[in-house]
């Protein structure tokens, strides 16, 4: 097996190694602003294609994209007193309007009547402005969607899984009814399971938050889950019905169809650039980032492999051969083909494409061109094994290849996480699992066990409830389950 | 003629009109947020399909996205001298990092050491990030582009045209030679000049902005220029080589090719959605918006007309239309379709496209499946005149119609601006001109002439520069010109 790029391996070191996948692949950089990421465009172009994925989707589900303030006045906030509670303690609070010079600095001049926040979530400001929009049962339902950057002043943050500022999609939906408003909640958790499944490769369990898990404001709040390859748990998005409780802070109020004033019924939900740090810890080895290839920048990298004199003959080859392949698609779009042909040495071209998690790379020398075959290494195979064959063949079969590898990376990380998955019927045995191991277990649970001191001990969490408890006994408690949930360590 | 649908009309009271079309359009809504506002589904999908195309032309001009931090560190900004004259009297000043209740009011808290300012454009923050990335003339050129919101105290707003905070995007580059900056500033002009034309629809000049107009910061500024249907000059986008004063202020130095330090090149070009503002300028009339269908979220509506007895026949009869009508291209993109089955009154709905500014609106009615012909209304038609077609070669044509909406309204846009754009050739004419009229002069010009009181008398500023001004004198002091200048009053 080739040596592994990156250091410390996943083993030695398991939260460097993450730091150290995203610098050698060029992902994202720290930034001068406290807690605050750069995205670089090997990063970016990850979250631009999963922002082309989910926007399809939403917009198959009869979403419209929107844009509202930055700014948030403090006065709407205080209007949802759980909300208020949960996103006043760390956020960015504009006082003033501009600056000048005194002593060769700047300070701040200009002081507001009223400050704002930069929005944490937009609930509030959507909702102000939705409770002028809606009138009528008939201007219902309103179903849009933000694609914003949003900010939460984070005390530890680490560049996708926590920043102070990180982009992301807030849907934001007003119904007639409770049923509808219930149905639109777990349609748009449904997208995302399919989402972090079949674009992303992710497997992931989905299911209701336990109460004290909510969304500050919601009725219930529900995720999807994935475990890392440290067997953490993550939760990567997220669906809250929020009843009509921010439409009774914000007045979205309606004349339903029997003439009659009503509070509208409302939900949110939202995923963020955190998802690429999800993609990273799912299938990055110790050679760096592994990428499916639905979310690729680019799917393949061909490199021409010469010397001065059959330069010309190699070069015209590869430029033939990418031609043939951006001819071939993947999932209705393209073959993202690049072509390196930098003058650097060939060693170094070779582990930047591997760290960097291109899932094809193509060698093409003078002797492989005199055979009619190319130098194929799939990046999800850990060993990198040089594959030898005929160019046609593997122009006619690129697309079942990157097929296969999106497969293969799911099932490598499904496997993974079922066996790191354990059902387990005793406080003694869920003591065992989390002393020796790592993963995510199930329990039968009931709402009594919130806080339980082994939570602490263990600091682990009650993820998601994956299950009814009837005819069970909590874990916990001893008492009548609710629920089966599912507990892990998290990010 | 119609009856106008807007009210007042454009004579009436111009500035006026627009607000009450960007209503009747329901493409933005004023927001609570001092000088912000809500984008709404209608306006976002506009200027989402500008976005997509400028994304495409960016992306083949060689450059890649990423993305910076919303907020900048007061000193960032105090590093280039005319850059903080020019930012820092209307900026978002973020000085407190959470929120505490107090006689149940929240006030700001934890007062941070050093305050960051809302990102007004991002030359400082980008700058930094620079710096650290380049080392080598092998790191060069930097070739970067950023979709963000960006914020700006504005004292006098209006909606899409100044707005506080708007939507844009920013290139920013880093070049080693002074020639490849320049040519790279040029080329940029040159995307959003084809751009205005091919998709916008609207003419533009191009050229340098005089010296008392250009970026804070800039050595040169190119702007493009719109001429709106009140006359008056929209400036839609702008394009600034920094020369080194930015790679100095920011340390952007790099080892050149003969081991050298260096300080690089730098670039900067942005458009924003003020472009939807002069979208709606350049084409709308007395009924309301009037979209290119390059950029028209539906560029088709189908409405069916029928009483209960020939409800399914007509609704069938719309569907197989629509499947037929997506299978046509614009642009190589699908045609945009909508049916519109709501249970309103025909007038209501009629008038609601009309004002909405779809290219082509098509009425089937049971006669009309009778005869096996189409009521098609094109929106660019001042009349709005009905013209009945078969609905075969409807289909067939509907490409072609299309192009000549796009084709018909650039036409008559440039017609209209060339007929109100005079040459001068003296300060008698220019004055008799915008005492009279409204629109573009095109004068012989020399630096001098800044400030010149007839500018201030007759609120008009030189736009950009068209010409040399050889052997020509200059029309305000009579000196040697030195250059060609278009003035106007404008937005």
């Amino acid at each position: 097996m080739a040596k592994a790029a990156i250091s410390p391996t996943r083993e030695q070191d398991y939260p460097e190694w993450y730091q150290q996948v995203i610098k050698a692949a060029d992902l994202a950089d720290n930034s001068p602003v406290r807690g605050c990421m750069v995205i670089k465009p090997w990063g970016y172009g990850i979250w631009e294609l999963m922002q082309k994925d989910l926007d399809r989707r939403f917009k198959e589900t009869g979403h419209e994209n929107a844009y509202f303030p930055l700014l948030i006045p403090l006065r709407f906030l205080e209007k949802e007193a759980q909300h208020v509670e949960g996103f006043a303690k760390e956020c960015a609070v504009v006082t003033h309007h501009r600056l000048r010079a005194q002593d060769g600095k700047l300070i701040p001049d200009g002081k507001l009547d009223e400050p704002y926040i930069i929005r944490p979530t937009s609930e509030t400001i959507i909702g102000e402005m939705y409770a002028n929009w809606v009138q009528s049962y008939r201007d219902l339902p309103i179903l849009i969607n933000q694609w914003a950057n949003v900010m939460r002043w984070e005390m530890r943050t680490r560049i996708f899984l926590r920043t102070s500022e990180f982009l992301w999609q807030e849907g934001h939906t007003v119904h007639e009814t409770q049923a509808e408003a219930e149905e639109e909640t777990k349609k748009m958790l449904g997208v995302y399971e399919t989402f972090a499944k079949d674009v992303l490769a992710i497997p992931v369990f989905s299911g209701e938050k336990t109460s004290d898990e909510r969304f500050p404001g919601a009725v219930n709040t529900y995720s999807i889950e994935a475990m890392m390859q440290d067997g953490k748990a993550l939760q990567a998005g997220t669906s809250h019905f929020l009843g009509q409780n921010f439409s009774k802070a914000s007045e979205i109020k309606f004349q339903d169809r029997d003439g009659n004033e009503q509070y509208a019924w409302t939900t949110s939900w939202g995923v963020s650039t955190r998802l690429v740090g999800a993609l990273i810890m799912s299938h990055s080895d110790d050679n760096g980032l592994v990428l499916p290839p639905a979310v690729a920048p680019k799917q393949i990298v061909i490199v021409p492999i010469y010397r001065d004199e059959s330069r010309d003959q190699v070069l015209a080859a590869v430029e033939k051969l990418k031609v043939e392949l951006e001819k071939k698609n993947f999932r209705g779009e393209s073959l993202r083909v690049r072509i390196d042909d930098r003058d650097l040495r060939g060693g170094e071209k070779n582990w930047e494409h591997i760290k960097k998690g291109v899932p094809l790379k193509v060698e093409i020398g003078p002797k492989d061109l005199e055979k009619g075959h190319v130098c194929v290494v799939r990046r999800d195979d850990a060993e990198l094994k040089k594959c030898f064959i005929s160019q046609e063949a593997f122009v006619s079969g690129v697309e079942s290849e990157l097929e296969d590898i999106q497969h293969s990376l799911y099932e490598r990380a499904l496997k993974f996480r079922d066996e790191n998955t354990r059902d387990v019927s005793s406080l003694e045995e869920l003591k065992a699992f989390f002393k020796r191991e790592v993963g995510f277990v199930r329990v039968f649970w009931c709402e009594e066990a919130i806080g339980h001191a082994v939570c602490d001990e263990f600091k682990i969490t009650p993820r998601c409830i994956i299950g009814g408890g009837q005819g069970k006994k909590c874990v916990f408690t001893g008492q009548p389950a609710t629920a089966q949930v599912l507990f892990a360590r998290s990010y």
